[in-house]
């Protein structure tokens, strides 16, 4: 349920309908938008008369009932308006959300060591990324593969960003090793495997960092947003959406079917800022073009694009990254207006 | 297989080498590129020797296997050149492929009277569809749904091309309609269900009309490509590909899975041009802008999109359907350069 | 909407009702089961007030409203009775339906030559089929891949017949090949590629021999009734599903997901007696007897089974085909009560 | 790779061969069969040469790779030979594995109250279950919803075990809960949401309670047995794989597709004991029944079965429970033999 409060209302005014609902045993959230102030309120609202709400304050413009099941994620809960996600990086803050310039996250797909991740660092920055990307955990089919290099690839992500005043974006798989990875990241990612682990939904969810909370491979778009919820219920309103592939009967030329039409289907449903990962929607670097172009006409407010100074050589998911030169020319035409009907 | 000719090869000598094929029991097809020309060769060649062809003729360049099991319809098949479908419409030649300006086909889903597909085809044409389309029989789940006017319908088309000079795009779902279609028609479209209807394939595989071949509800790429190559194999070069979404384990908010990937990989694996239907692929008019936009700036070489006067009274897909107005704010979208990073 | 008249009631009475049911607008079928007879209503039924038809006669019990879209096909218009569908044969006829034998169904994917037909028919007639499946018209991925014998497969067909008094299985895929594969085969098979080909469902439904209806690939449980139910609207009333897998994400060790639960589901929700194609379902012999087995506890009505003398040598889909000793054992197995909790 | 041995090897000389194993890097397993001693071996074979190792011993028999990416989960680890899971329990030991007794675990969603999870337990273990499941930490797609009553509820599992003697299986969604679950359960259950969760397998990898995996919800086979790889790499031999249904495009009747194949898919390519969860499977109490039969006919070496003893009123899944007395019924039909083709 969500107060609409009149323009104009004073702050003393909020802060008592606020302590008012507290006493009513529900939990309430200002939340300041450009045009007006909205208390949303999550708690037992399912039997309570919106009018009763209505009658505590004459500076209540309505008492409206969120009708989806992710309360806090919905785009209602805002009363339509996008929030923002600001991620302070040592290059100044970059702003994630609706109407803000497309944020580009860039990295390898695992870290491996110091020249190629500073090298990955360098061209990625130059090119016009504001995040670095990097696995220092890896979450890996097989317990024989290579399952990241863990803290030593925490510190040469520290290194990268010292260098080049890159945001970090790293996964976490284990909540054991969240706080190490707090101390470096910016922003900590949860992976698609990941995405119905409550336990860690919750502990992400209790910590300050932003979080970028990745599509799971068979999650429908309710399940995604139930998600997200878990995090912003426990107390963290930063979350980013990340689309990355769904999967689906098709696999012979994609590794995923990127589900572009999350986008607007998103956009409606939910305030939060969505970034794209044409990477692994597509699974193969020469597709990787087409989709981050389409994810920027459709929409996306952020990409995510695995570049590695040697794909043929990656330590995982090579198939999938652009090289820096790759990369650059990728950022010149997503710089540029896109293609339309004419061409 | 196919033959890559020198530049400059006589044209006897394309001639002789084309019949001395037929002897060996293939079926030679001429393909003139811009820079190159190409002989075709299918049948039993398996087993053949690339080398013992090369011998016949000293304007030969090279023979070179087609290793995808689409034969006609692979890229390798003209040596990498994109094929072009030139349809004639009453208001000129319209060319559907890889670098011409993108062609918007725009439309009811049935047509429901006179005075409807008059108005939409109007509509259409001021704001840019260069092709009108409109179903006269319908393929509808329950066998009580309304079915179409059938060929009261065609009439209607018929009336619409004369009015506006658009061409017409429109379903067949029985070989026993096609001349009648056909009379009307320019470009006859195979739907979903049937994309596997392998005796309707070889139908409009042996008339001269080109075929606007939409993807099966759950065929892989494959799959799909083989569908074409039975139209192709019947003689018919003129097909079109259509992606309308696949189908998935989410459907909750839209009613397919646009797979706009399957652009940059159809384009890497066939010179067959590429539609993009986002009415079908999402369900909802809302969603079908952003999609629109995002299939151009994927590469798209032409669009269908549902347009209908009165979406909220139409026999069938109202909620996918665009107004005329908002079809009109979409092309006006569509033929300025899409956003890039910065918004 | 179905009239449920009281045990008892006279036949003019019966025939009363449906006459006046007739000058209402609507289409009665006369329906006798085991205790009631019941009169199913198609037409215009939605605004029709059930007191209203009761009115017209005491020997009305009641006038139930059936909610199902499919509903000619839905267990409620029989009011709850199995239909079973009896198809004579040379050796006698035979019944389809819950509570009889399970009809086993078995023969080669396509019919190859006279010899492998003839000899696999005897095979799986001592064995305890009843029927010899044999494709004479394939569909097939490929164009370039073995199309079926086509009519003079259907003259082995009717030879295998004559010999062993087998009834004939075969596949349609062409409205234009009906008549002359209705002459030799006791029932019709709609491939699952056609399941939406409605122009041939209403042809089929249009003449008097059983359908066999394959479930689509990626059709769901109501879209497969609904395309049982143009047949049976079109006037035949003695259909048969056949589940044989469905399309999923894992095909790594199937080739398709074989839906058991469909058993149950289309138990409770129709009337029309269940098939189940585990060669299909599971795309590999080794693993055909475990699903025939639980198909037949989950309630099956019946199995189709490809069997082929020389699984090696098949010209198509042999690496899911029984050799008949195989086949000999498994039905061997069947034909003794299946193991229980303690093994 | 493995190491199979003559019969009769002594035992120092399978040490000998073991320790020796280890000196060249690798970490040799020694599997006692019933007729073989196999000595598996994990590490980098990739390069090994298997005849250099045959040379090392008279003894052995033959060295063979696994080709399989899953090593110790596959079945040529064990030379073909199943494996037992055995789990104590207050009434004896139970043997989960191919050849043994369907093993039968039954029990509520989640762990209510004392009276009701005391009161299933008693009415399972009458009908014939060895195992009590009840969740006492719930994985639950919204925040908002019921999760568990944790600690108390383990509390409540250990009273009902010392009152029946059943074992116990129970989640774990967090290796924190890891210590204190493992005080109660017998077996510790992985949920499909977690299938993935690669930290939390190597941490019940990592202690000695016998698992139960559950696949995900869109896990392939190979990526559910390089799950299983994981706990087994990490030292703990004792896995149980549960099917619970798979995500497809079809759940209108069914909340999860079933994948009975699994039963034979899995029999070949693992040694682990294979269970099937026809309530999550299917969804829906009214197919369990069915689903049941299915998956004991087609091999099944335990069922998991949802038993509440008011499914009507159950804080979750109560659709998918049954009733005491269904479940008595259940039992019943199948201690009997099931039916055979004849019914």
């Amino acid at each position: 349920m969500i107060i609409v409060l009149k323009s104009g209302t004073p702050s003393e005014e909020i802060e008592r309908v606020s302590t008012e609902m507290c006493t009513w045993g529900l939990t309430p959230e200002k939340i300041v938008g450009k045009h007006k102030v909205v208390i949303g309120l999550v708690g037992e609202t399912a039997e309570l008369d919106p009018l009763r709400i209505q009658e505590i304050s004459p500076w209540i413009e309505h008492v409206l009932r969120v009708e989806q099941p992710f309360k806090r994620a919905s785009r209602e809960y805002r009363h339509g308006e996008p929030s923002e996600v600001v991620v302070p990086t040592p290059n100044g803050e970059v702003i994630f959300g609706e109407g803000h310039d497309v944020v580009v996250v860039a990295g390898p797909c695992s870290v491996e060591n110091e020249s190629m991740i500073i090298e990955t660092a360098q061209r990625v920055k130059a090119a016009g990324a504001k995040f670095l990307r990097g696995g220092a955990y890896k979450p890996r089919t097989s317990p024989y593969a290579f399952q990241g290099h863990g803290e030593s690839a925490l510190d040469l992500l520290a290194a990268a960003k010292a260098k080049t005043g890159l945001g970090i974006i790293t996964e976490v798989m284990d909540a054991a090793d969240l706080e190490k990875i707090a101390e470096v990241a910016d922003v900590l990612q949860i992976g698609a495997r990941n995405m119905q682990n409550f336990s860690l939904l919750k502990r992400v969810g209790a910590q300050p960092k932003p979080v970028l909370l990745k599509r799971g491979m068979s999650a429908t778009i309710e399940e995604w947003l139930m998600a997200a919820e878990y995090i912003l219920a426990a107390g963290n309103p930063n979350v980013i959406l990340c689309e990355r592939g769904i999967r689906t009967f098709d696999r012979e030329y994609t590794r995923n079917t990127l589900d572009l039409a999350a986008i607007p289907v998103l956009r409606k449903l939910t305030h939060l800022p969505i970034m794209i990962d044409p990477s692994h929607g597509t699974g193969w670097a020469e597709f990787v073009p087409a989709m981050a172009k389409a994810a920027v006409a459709a929409g996306a407010d952020a990409l995510m694009i695995e570049v590695h100074p040697n794909p043929a050589k990656a330590l995982s998911d090579g198939a999938q990254s652009l090289t820096p030169d790759q990369f650059d020319e990728l950022m010149q035409v997503l710089q540029r207006p896109l293609v339309s009907l004419s061409r």
